[in-house]
C-alpha cells in the first residue's frame, strides 16, 4: 500500500510499504477513506522537532473496517468507523477514568505499540488498529459523504477543542476567550457555544478564520495580540476577565496571553502541545487563583457524545477543512498548511 | 495598645502603638481575643523575605466588636466575630465570584488599605477592620471559650485547607493525598474527609502531626518523601495515583511530590505560598492531564459553611493549636513554631 513518511524538514513522501495484516486477535484492519494533516504534524515538517529517521505520520482518520481479529466482537467488515488519535485498551484504570491518553497499554499511530508491532500512520491507505473494539467507534450505517469532514474532526480537533472547554469548566452563561485560531481553536469556539457559553471571544488575525469562528458562534473577534489584545478583551469583559480561557496554541506567548485574560478564580483550559518551554508562572497563578487544566485530549471519551450531534446535524465542525486533495498530493496538503494557505487539509487515500 | 512588629530575622517585638480609631463609616474596631502565628509569618521571621522596615504582623484573629462606623448595619458592639485573613469589599465582581482575595478594594492586615490608612496587624490588642459588614462574620451569641481555637482556624488555616480540597474537586469517594503536615495540611485532611473522600493519605514524618492527621480522618500515613514517598503512595493506590493531591507547603519539592502522585486527569489543589520558584512543568502536566488549581484561599467565602460545623461540633480544627501563650510571649510563639516545637501557636492578646 501507499503511506506517508516524514523524512526531514519540508520533506514528506508517499511511499510503498507493506500492507498491514492482523497481528493480534484484538486487531482490525481499516481502509482509510479520509485522513488529514494536524497542526502538530507541522512541527516535524518545519524541523522544530528533528527527524532522526524516516517515520510514518498522520494520526487522524475515518474509514471502513476491512478485516477483524478473532476476538473482535463489536465490529465487522464494512463498518464505517472513526478512530481517535490516541489508542487505549479501554479497560485499564486510566481508560476507565476517561483518560485514554494515559492508557498503560496505549499506542500511537505511526509508531510501534507496547508489543513492538508497528501501528500504521493515518496518512496511508490502510491501518492496523490495536484494541479495535475499544478504539473504533462505528456509525449506524454508511454516513453521507458530506458528513465525512465533520466525522473526521472527531478523531482529533473537535474532541481536542471540546477538551479545552470541558477542562476550563465552560457551562451555561460562561464568558470564554479562545486563544488560537487554528482548527482546534475554532472547534473550541464551537464546543463552548455547544456547552452554553454566553460570550465567546475569538482571538484571530485572519479573515478566513474569523469567518469560521463567527459561524461557530463567536460573539466577538479580537485581532490584537499581546498586552494590546489583553486590554481589548478585558474591556469587552468589563475589566473582570473571562471565566474560561481556552489555550489552543502551545507557545509561551499564547499561555501568557491566556493567563492574562483569565478572571481571578477562572480556568485556563489548555490543549496546545507545549512548545514554549516547560514552565508556568506559579506566582501569578497563586495570587489570582488562576487554575490551569487540560492536556493531551482523551478524544475517545468524547466521541460518542459528539458523534450524535454530528450525525443529527447539530454541529458541523468539518467546516475547518478548506483544502481537500488525494493522498498523492500529500506534499501540497502539508505545504498549504505550513504556508497558511489552508486552515486544515483533508486527504483522500482512496482517491 | 500593644501590637507585634517584625523588625528583622528572629526579631519580633511587642510595642506600644496608637489605638486604632474609626477612619471610615464602614469600619469597625475589634478587640482581639485570640490571634495566632501562621506558617507564612515564619518567612519574614526566618529572613527568607527580608524586612525593609519594622512592620505590623499577624493576619488571623477573632474578637469582640468594640465600635462600629455609621454605615455598619449588621454588627454591633459586643458581637463575637471571626475575621478572614484577606479583606474585601464584598461587592466587586471578584468578591461576587467568591474570590475575595482579588477584591479591587482589597486590604491586608498589617498594611495600608487602598485609601492609604493602616489596617492593624492581627497580633495586637485591637484592629481597625475596613468594610466591616462584609468581612466580619458574627457568631450567634458569645461562643464557649473551648470553641475559640476552632473558630480562629476559620480565619485562615481551615479555610485554606478547604480551598485546597475544593480546588482539587474532592468529593464523595475521592482518593486524596495531602502533602504537608503543618496546620494547613492537617486542616486539608479534615476538609477532605468532610467532603466525603474515601481515602486520605497524609504525608508526614512527625509523630505528633501524624496523630492529629489520624484524628482528622487520615486513613493512611506515609512518612517517606521524594521518589520513595511517591512509590509508597502509588502502591497504596494500586499504581494509579490519587484523584486529588493537596499541596500545602509551597516549595518546588512539595509541588513535584504532588504532581508525582496525581493520577492522569487528577487535580493538584495547591495553597502553599509558592516559595520554590516561578515554574510549573507544563510538559509533564500536559502529557498526564495533571490539572493544577488553587491559590491564595478566599476564606471569607467558606466561612459561613465551615462556621456552622464548628458551632455544632461536627469539626474541631482547633486541634492544630498545641501552644497557647499571652501576647506578651509572642516571641516564644514564633520561636516554638520556628523550631518545630509547636504546630501552631495561639496568642491571647487580652491575657
Amino acid at each position: 500500500m501507499r503511506a506517508t513518511l516524514l523524512h526531514g524538514a519540508h520533506d514528506v513522501r508517499l511511499e510503498d510499504v507493506p500492507d498491514p495484516v492482523l497481528q493480534l486477535p484484538t486487531d482490525a484492519i481499516v481502509r482509510v477513506t479520509a485522513a488529514c494533516v494536524c497542526g502538530s504534524d507541522l512541527w516535524g515538517y518545519r524541523g522544530v522537532r528533528p527527524v532522526k529517521e524516516p517515520r510514518r505520520v498522520g494520526h487522524e482518520l475515518v474509514g471502513v473496517v476491512e478485516e477483524v481479529g478473532s476476538q473482535v466482537t463489536s465490529l465487522r467488515p464494512g463498518d464505517f468507523v472513526i478512530a481517535p488519535f490516541a489508542l487505549g485498551d479501554g479497560t485499564c484504570a486510566h481508560c476507565r477514568n476517561g483518560i485514554w491518553t494515559s492508557c498503560v497499554r496505549g499506542a500511537a499511530w505511526g509508531a510501534p505499540d507496547k508489543d513492538g508491532l508497528l501501528v500504521d500512520g493515518a496518512q496511508g491507505e490502510y491501518v492496523r488498529t490495536p484494541f479495535a473494539d475499544a478504539n473504533l467507534v462505528a456509525t449506524p450505517g454508511l454516513p453521507d459523504d458530506a458528513l465525512v469532514p465533520s466525522l473526521l474532526t472527531l478523531s482529533d480537533v473537535m474532541g481536542t477543542g471540546h477538551h479545552a472547554a470541558v477542562s476550563a469548566r465552560v457551562g451555561p452563561g460562561s464568558t470564554v476567550v479562545v486563544v488560537g485560531d487554528g482548527a482546534v481553536g475554532l472547534c473550541a469556539v464551537l464546543a463552548s457555544r455547544r456547552l452554553g457559553a454566553a460570550r465567546v471571544i475569538a482571538m484571530s488575525r485572519h479573515a478566513d478564520r474569523q469567518a469560521i469562528a463567527r459561524e461557530f458562534g463567536a460573539t466577538d473577534i479580537v485581532a490584537e495580540r499581546g498586552a494590546e489584545g489583553a486590554a481589548v478583551v478585558r474591556d469587552l469583559l468589563d475589566g473582570v476577565g473571562a471565566d474560561a480561557v481556552l489555550e489552543c496554541v502551545g507557545t509561551r506567548e499564547s499561555m501568557e496571553q491566556a493567563l492574562d485574560v483569565t478572571r481571578p478564580g477562572g480556568y485556563v483550559g489548555y490543549v496546545g502541545v507545549p512548545a514554549g518551554g516547560p514552565e508556568l508562572p506559579i506566582g501569578t497563578m497563586f495570587s489570582g487563583n488562576l487554575n490551569v487544566a487540560g492536556g493531551v485530549a482523551p478524544v475517545r471519551t468524547y466521541l460518542p457524545e459528539l458523534l450524535a450531534e454530528v450525525l443529527d446535524g447539530t454541529i458541523n465542525p468539518g467546516r475547518v477543512f478548506d483544502l481537500e486533495v488525494p493522498l498523492g498530493q500529500v506534499g501540497e496538503a502539508y505545504a498549504a498548511m505550513d504556508e497558511r494557505r489552508a486552515v486544515k487539509s483533508l486527504l483522500r487515500p482512496q482517491a
